[in-house]
């Protein structure tokens, strides 16, 4: 028995929103549908947020609706307040992941809230969760958890700070997210332990950026100090508005030939993940694909994928 | 204090014999010149290998001369026979590294002999080397040790029994390398593991290739096992002559960033080395360049550089 470890996609969103240009619905839906048939388990597949700030994410409702068709994957959209909540609730999200900055510039800039009033809108969310009839589940996504493009260093006493808070309002699961992409292995040790220290398994999940070349390193750190959860983006897509051509998410790809490599299932069908490429490139022609393991081929001592 | 960890750069070898075209004497002597001043300790700067084969590396022996000139620098030099150790002692070079392919179809096809035959030629070579009046160290470097494009698959105690056949033979320390790029960081740990229980501290360093997207997080699964040296290409020059179009060695600005964020000591200034990636970029205008940090820029929460 191999030890499970769950990856979900996040270039739908997170790279998505910072391409130059926009993938049709069409094609991102094709694009989900594959990733998903490769044994991808979680997908989120856009945020809702305002139209005119992320064109690119103004079709998330239509496609959260067609995602959650597909089976055995759970399919995520991101929500930075009630309303979005409220509108990923009708369309039939799994799971919402709600941002929440830990630094005070990151937190202006991107949310216009101090971090306490975000804090006090994920509780609204999930009282407003809790209500309904059918379940969703809320994650509270702690953005800026290892440096801050404005505030620079970011004390680990603020992030446990913050999850704990998350925990308290009732977030099904905590997440620590390299926002800017400073991380690097001793950090995510160190913070990982403070926050599980505090709140436990409730932490669950890394979301790490390759913007200094350190993702993959920073997620087998966080793989060691026992996260089993990882975010990626097929093709390393995205990449970060605070420093224009550094490369986005950590590559999904890679990522799962590591976890592979290294006997962990991910479920994933790896030959058929990289096939998804394909439809990538089609939508988005001009947008750079990162990526090792699609270029340089599955080595013959791979193992093969369950 | 801080702990130190050694990088040796080895792009004007192994980067630049892979490169499509050729960079000239003059401009490899300024590059080698501005990595010394950035405080890289340890360069390899050409291979005695036959210029028939390798023109890229037809002026070792003039680099090595000029090289062994900078102050504060070991100058390393590839020499896969007698013949190539004679040259490279007589240019003056510090250490050669003497490349032990573990696997037999590598062996065959990039020395033209078996292991054995390969490792009773390292013998040799630390025979006459010991015979000088100059002192020259003699590193035995064990590629394919953590598999082969050609034989796939290469068993650990493989690895084993060359190390400890090149420490028999009298070699001053071992590597071992990741010529193809197909470890991962489970089979880094016990390989590594395996070695140092038999040759102990005689094994130091790890060559390791970025072809999967896995060095980086190699690179600290070796750090973890008690690794303190460590090959690294400025910019990933080079690649894999049996993948076309992957990357190369491990970026040595990226893995510098890491070591010196974890608090790790590699007398190396970030800054002044990633400006020498432009005297690089003017010596060979069409090589693709790789590496994160240059990119996006050292982040202000970066330990200021000892």
């Amino acid at each position: 028995m191999r030890e499970r470890v769950t990856v979900c996609e996040v270039g739908p969103r997170d790279g998505l929103q910072m391409a130059k240009s926009r993938m049709s619905t069409a094609v991102k839906t094709r694009w989900i549908a594959a990733m998903a048939e490769s044994g991808v388990p979680e997908i989120e597949v856009g945020s809702f947020v305002s139209p005119r700030l992320i064109p690119q994410m103004s079709d998330t409702a239509e496609i959260v609706r067609r995602a959650v068709l597909l089976p055995r994957v759970i399919i995520v959209a991101l929500a930075p307040n009630l309303r979005g909540a409220q509108e990923a609730y009708a369309a039939g999200a799994h799971r919402i992941s709600v941002p929440v900055s830990v630094s005070e510039g990151h937190s202006r800039a991107n949310l216009n809230r101090t971090p306490d009033e975000q804090v006090a809108e994920v509780a609204r969310i999930v009282s407003w969760v809790r209500g309904q009839d059918r379940p969703m589940e809320v994650e509270g996504a702690c953005s800026t958890s290892f440096g801050c493009s404005f505030d620079g260093r970011v004390a680990t006493a603020s992030v446990v700070r913050v999850a704990v808070e998350l925990a308290a309002v009732g977030v099904d699961m905590v997440a620590l997210a390299d926002t800017v992409g400073y991380a690097h292995p001793s950090l995510i040790r160190s913070v990982v332990r403070a926050v599980r220290g505090e709140i436990g398994a409730r932490l669950d999940g890394l979301h790490l950026h390759d913007t200094m070349g350190l993702g993959i390193a920073n997620a087998l750190a966080g793989l060691e100090e026992g996260i089993r959860n990882f975010d990626a983006a097929l093709a390393g897509l995205g990449g970060c508005p605070f420093a224009p051509g550094a490369s986005g998410n950590i590559v999904t790809e890679d990522l799962v030939f590591m976890l592979e490599s290294m006997g962990f299932d991910t479920g994933i069908d790896l030959d058929r993940l990289i096939r998804a490429r394909d439809i990538l490139a089609e939508g988005l022609p001009a947008e750079a694909l990162h990526g090792q393991v699609s270029v340089a081929g599955i080595p013959k001592t791979f193992r093969v994928a369950a």
